[in-house]
């Protein structure tokens, strides 16, 4: 696995970001984020959530940003769906990827969907069992959306043995592949290496994905730990747009752009035209006006001639 | 050497940063920072730069802050000196550490110190014989800093060959330590490996500290990789205070606080108290005013609680 120098970069903008600021993106601005963010390269986006409009007037537009995004050729689309209603709705959207999120955290499960994580996970089972009701459904994959992994802002430290236990429940329940949510940016180099060296051999061929935050600074310090132990697979927002309501100053998802940097910058290929997506950042700007947009890598800009050598096949110079 | 679990921060705002920005932070404001530094637990600190006071105005009061820094029991005190003149008046003051400048970058070193790199290590040596000269000033290191180590603003990509030609004479030219610098934020996590895999060998037990600057965003990516190869000494500066005069729109050196915080989630020791650190910030904010401050953990604050249960002897849940 560590030989795969392809690496997965889901945009998650469209969901994580725009559910965690106030104002609403019009639709026809969202479209056009999507479209820019296709025409940078990106083949997998995470492009809306199912919930009721009364709780996420942000994303009320589901169904519609959907059939925008399966049009174009070869985008693996996702969409959160927090109850078996909403993934009944993101099938017959037809979505390509469902992701249920399941909190370790009880109390923030209780939070964000009223449910303990038992009973979200039963409630998980029963899309697995929704999906497979319908062959032309087969398709779709459901994946467990694991949140607060690494922590929580109302239970602090989250055992990893109670994540051990989830991960287990998951694959017992169906999942078709699990994703690790440092929800609230409590995750560290260390941890990151301690959960996945303990969850990898469980886990078989379901490879997590990470969804880093960078609230403390380290999402790219974890990523490059998270390379090391062979994880392909991350999700990230433009600019970082989003943040978390229940942390209290912190920014938000690890940016995109400043990700890919990494990536490229130690020799992994992504398809993404990293100057493409840094002008992705115009629509926020254009459409979000004095929103915080955050990232590093948009100012100083990107270095070409001093990443190129470090890869080529030269090698050390002895 | 990997076992060692101590690590090193220098804080260099007092030099590095305030030098970056335009505005004199008064005498008695750096004393106030540095003894706030100190309270913290700090015990390494670059203090000023003996540089001639019409080229650098806000460090005018050289002698006047060693005199006072040395006065801290246990604090190791450094200065920069960019020429012999500088050098002897670091020595006459009664610093602990002396550092020179040197450019791997040839057209930096021409911007920066008008010699170039070689013209430098000259310098340097002439510096070194000094300092054996007088065996009052036998306890006073001498110290190469390498700069441009990673990249350069005006050459670009800098050869790998050059850092270790560099390298190899500074270590003839008697050099006590060796400290290499990510001037402009160039230094990726390939490149850091890349470097330190070729160096280490070379210099013996003169084992490099690293000097990061955050331009990128990569700086605690970059500490992760060094900490990895046995790196144990990192420059710091306070709320990231400073930046880079020849590198538009970038931050400037890692903020210490982001740093010890990673450090210490690392399970790594560093004796500095991270809130009082903090409470340092202040210092900034009020005598620096409008100035910005940079540097993530300040503002969703310290996660104890989900760092230590990671250190304990229980080790991992079977």
């Amino acid at each position: 696995m560590r030989e795969t120098q392809h690496v997965i970069v889901q945009e998650v903008g469209f969901r994580d970001g725009l559910q965690s600021i106030c104002r609403v993106m019009c639709t026809e601005a969202k479209k056009k984020w999507i479209a820019a963010t296709y025409d940078a390269g990106v083949r997998h986006m995470e492009v809306t959530s199912f919930v009721p409009p009364k709780r996420l007037p942000q994303l009320a537009d589901a169904t519609e940003i959907v059939d925008f995004a399966i049009r174009h050729p070869d985008l693996t689309v996702t969409a959160l769906a927090p109850n078996l209603r909403g993934a009944e709705n993101a099938l017959k959207a037809g979505v390509h990827r469902i992701v249920a999120p399941i909190s370790v955290s009880e109390k923030h499960s209780l939070a964000n969907v009223r449910k303990t994580p038992d009973e979200m996970i039963d409630e998980f089972r029963r899309m697995r069992e929704l999906r497979d009701s319908d062959p032309s459904w087969s398709g779709t994959r459901v994946v467990a959306g694991l949140s607060t992994v690494f922590g929580c802002t109302y239970q602090g430290y989250i055992p990893e043995r109670d994540v051990r236990d989830i991960v287990d429940k998951v694959i017992q329940a169906g999942a078709d592949a699990i994703a690790l949510g440092d929800t609230t940016g409590h995750a560290t180099p260390t941890h990151v290496r301690r959960l996945l060296e303990m969850l990898l051999p469980r886990a078989e061929d379901k490879v997590p994905s990470l969804h880093l935050h960078d609230t403390r600074g380290l999402a790219l310090a974890n990523a490059v730990v998270a390379l090391d132990h062979g994880i392909r697979e991350f999700d990230a927002s433009l600019a970082g747009l989003g943040g978390c309501p229940h942390a209290p100053g912190a920014t938000g998802n690890v940016a995109t752009e400043d990700l890919v940097y990494l990536l490229h910058s130690m020799g992994f290929e992504t398809g993404i035209d990293l100057e493409a997506m840094l002008r992705a950042r115009d629509v926020l700007a254009e459409h979000l006006p004095g929103e915080p947009l955050y990232g590093y890598i948009s100012r100083p800009g990107v270095l070409h001639d001093s990443l190129l050598p470090l890869h080529s096949s030269r090698g050390l110079p002895q």
